[in-house]
């Protein structure tokens, strides 16, 4: 499969032109210009764009859930048949090796077959149905049903980070579509090629499988406002975003502004702590190496690197830290992703290192070639780690901060100063795990995910997946960016009461003709309502 | 059981009457002052009644679903123990019929009751486990469990219209207690002696089932600045709302606004549109005499009274306005819940009966007595509808409007033109069922629950109930107030991965100990795990 890079929007079943700025990508491993040059979309392509998204809405929402899934598997077979031309792209604009590019096509398409899947089966629709009950007294119990409806059009930003599995065809377009809703991608401006390759086989396969123009549209730009255009206009239901607090924040505010305000779900980011238990710290030599891979893999620009370790100060985690230092310069570290991102990682470490009480382990590495960084190991004590809101602020690339505890109430107290988090990590033996309940549980209530004996890097796409957390590592805790229940973030529930079947969803009729999980009268069934 | 009615706060387990202001409620019946004083809670007491609920978090959220269980179903004993004490409280200040309150208090203790069958449960925790497969390639998978957990203390704000089922111990108050989360209620001025009687009830039944002091607080008073300090304190987790767009604007705004944010689901009421299709017109009649009982229901202070009439102009509409104008006349109306809120029903129905092409069907019955207010059916023109905001306004009383469309094209953009509202009704013929699929789709589109050949008012509390609905009827379509669902407002989804078992919530262990539904590798089951 071979698609142009002729940097227009993609609008519907169009490219358009229409605007007149430009702008390039660079290649972060070399720091030389790529050759496309892109256009940056006008206000008229944004709000035609969301026209039409909100037009297709009408259509698409009624496409039955098979309909939908061959979308979804059509945009995957796409991506695989193309990954020859599409890895190159890729490779050119973030810098990322090519094992991590087919990596992270992999999990794409995974992720686009496993939503198939979802919208398919339609068990996710949560079909509740209590049935009348005509001889009630005081009066009679009607018949009601309920299931989950698509919000409307999402507006789903790139990631930086993740020019795949969270772009432009990334979780948020594939759960959305899943769910019902059309979807209109603000590409990320560092990989902007990659973004229009992917965006052409989205537009191949909603055509080849009968969706309506406007069900997809991709939209390039370097500047805020055509990303706050989308947020505010009024045919956008719901906003996808992994990136920044400050850019979080922004765009939730936007769609906080509005008229009639819209969810933004907005994955912001985590240093992920780790609770470093002392009899696990008497293996400290494995879980330093360990750590050394997790903090760094990336180049520490996953939302999952560990970022803090909280442990008991003394000889055990001076050795760690030592250890975890030593690893981490001898892994060759790749660029970072473009060179705000390597520069911002240097100013904030340097602002970190500069805090009171903080000092950096073992000498910084040289860094090998352009757009490339130190690894870095800083240590506190937790009294200075708890003075300094600023210790908590993600610095993104392969740093992390060993927080060195006085005993075990300041340990405690360090885990209650926490904010909210992705993931929380906790290093411990089994004995441990019953001894440390009290700051096992401090930890669980600040994180989505918390984990035992391994590395929070490496986030499962599956049922039980919760990839978010309180604020500010999201704006909404309740749902998930990853693995099957990101779709609720894209759906309401609809009641209909004595409805004539014809006019009820398929999943509420009474012959269970998709063969989904309902629940009849409070219990999960599939079987088919039979009227005499 | 008696209670005092002293007119302090009810803190923990204790009185406090550190306040110095004094108010009174006010019998609507008479107009005349009933013989309570309350005292205005100071900040002081906010604070330590959010404190304290903050302490037993920790204690509550750990207490066995059984255990919280008995303690909702000793508040509905003790209330249904105390209906000949509390009645009477009720009826004092809310001017509401007596068979109304012994309605609510039955409604109110069945809520209780479903919310303690569901804490007891404990399926509504949507435990879901994948389980590990070590053989996995590339990287085994790792056993990660998911489940809901509470989300910290609670404020409810007291509903004006439903002294028992939206305020001290309803809906918002059962259900959080049932998800294990901690309740604060600001008491509606409207009903302190009512409030005060249920608190202490609560009180009562938090001590006799052992859960920890602080677990429910009340607090009274009339100013704004006692809510928006609860919305604001550092301690709570989330706020449920039932009243004016004003009110929970204005506190959405605060959840919004703070360091850490928080949901504020706000209940704002609706309009609750009715398509009335020419076949079920031809029935008008009998449609005209239960609407004028739906309208007037509770002197149409509920949130579901019908306040928009959709049809097709001519013969058949006007004679059906004219009957619905002339029921209602007939029907007895009862006082409303006070001074204010019959003040701006008049000022309200009138401002709308000034807007461009109004005009009122019939003339306006006499008001019998005190706080009592005519019923009034209005009548516009579609183009007159679509051009005038204000019409869309609810008038909180027993008011409905009736638009009378040119013809099925100007239907629909009436009903395209509307704002998001928590009901919508169709009445129709089998045949107008097939042939309106776009107008009853558009209607669809805007609510959260759409009925048939009905009235809106009569909110089943079930599982398949949706109370809720696009802003601005709520703040958040995707959850509901009332029915089994409301409890998911006040919990968030946590993954455990490779946890040891004695870590994990009793949901999530291999034994499936609570019987619960589970999802165990994408399949629901009541089974335990048996590992080799």
């Amino acid at each position: 499969m071979q698609y142009p890079i002729s940097g227009g929007q993609i609008i519907g079943f169009s490219e358009s032109r229409s605007g007149s700025q430009t702008f390039q990508s660079t290649n972060p491993a070399t720091g030389s210009l790529n050759e496309w040059h892109f256009l940056e979309a006008t206000p008229q392509e944004a709000d035609r764009a969301m026209q039409m998204a909100r037009q297709a809405f009408r259509v698409y929402r009624q496409k039955p859930g098979p309909a939908r899934a061959a979308f979804l598997r059509r945009i995957a077979e796409l991506l695989e048949e193309g990954a020859e031309a599409l890895v190159p792209l890729y490779v050119a604009e973030s810098g990322l090796p090519e094992g991590r590019a087919r990596g992270e096509l992999g999990r794409t398409t995974g992720q686009l077959r496993k939503f198939a899947d979802q919208a398919e089966d339609g068990s996710w629709m949560a079909a509740t149905i209590d049935t009348a009950d005509l001889a009630r007294q005081p009066i009679p119990k009607p018949d009601l049903r309920k299931c989950l409806a698509p919000l409307g059009p999402v507006v789903v930003f790139g990631a930086s980070n993740f020019p795949l599995a969270f772009s432009t065809a990334g979780g948020d377009t594939a759960s959305a579509f899943a769910a019902g809703c059309p979807v209109v991608v603000k590409g990320h401006p560092l990989h902007p090629a990659t973004g229009e390759w992917v965006a052409r086989a989205i537009q191949q396969a909603a055509e080849q499988t009968g969706m309506p123009e406007g069900v997809f549209s991709h939209l390039q730009g370097t500047t805020h406002s055509l990303g706050a255009s989308l947020v505010q206009h009024p045919a956008t239901a719901a906003v996808g975003f992994t990136g920044s607090r400050a850019g979080g924040l922004a765009l939730a505010a936007l769609g906080q502004g509005r008229q009639v305000p819209i969810p933004v779900f907005a994955e912001m980011g985590s240093i992920n702590p780790v609770l470093l238990l002392p009899e696990a710290l008497s293996a400290g030599d494995k879980w330093a190496a360990a750590y050394a891979q997790s903090v760094t893999l990336g180049t520490g620009q996953f939302c999952t690197n560990p970022g803090l370790l909280i442990g008991l100060e003394g000889e055990a985690l001076e050795g760690f830290r030592e250890t975890l230092a030593r690893e981490m310069n001898q892994i060759p570290q790749a660029c970072m992703l473009g060179e705000g991102i390597a520069a911002r990682y240097i100013r904030m470490q340097e602002t970190l290192l500069q805090e009171n009480g903080v000092r950096r382990i073992g000498a910084p590495a040289a860094a090998p070639g352009v757009n490339c960084v130190p690894p870095t190991v800083a240590a506190v004590s937790g009294s200075d780690f708890k003075a300094s809101p600023t210790l908590q602020e993600e610095v993104f690339g392969p740093f992390t901060l060993v927080v060195g505890c006085r005993d075990e109430g300041e340990m405690l107290q360090v885990l209650e100063s926490l904010e909210g988090q992705l993931t929380g990590t906790v290093l411990a033996s089994e004995a441990e795990c019953g001894q440390y309940r009290v700051h096992i549980a401090a930890l669980e209530s600040r994180v989505g995910r918390i984990l035992f004996n391994g590395v929070p890097t490496g986030v499962e796409v599956g049922p039980a997946m919760h990839h978010g957390g309180p604020f500010p590592a999201t704006t909404d805790s309740r749902f998930t960016s990853v693995g099957a229940d990101a779709i609720y973030r894209w759906a309401r529930p609809v009641s209909y009461q004595n409805a004539p079947q014809e006019l009820l969803p398929e999943a509420l009729r009474d012959a269970n003709l998709l063969g989904i999980w309902r629940t009849i009268d409070g219990v999960p069934t599939r079987e088919s309502i039979h009227n005499e």
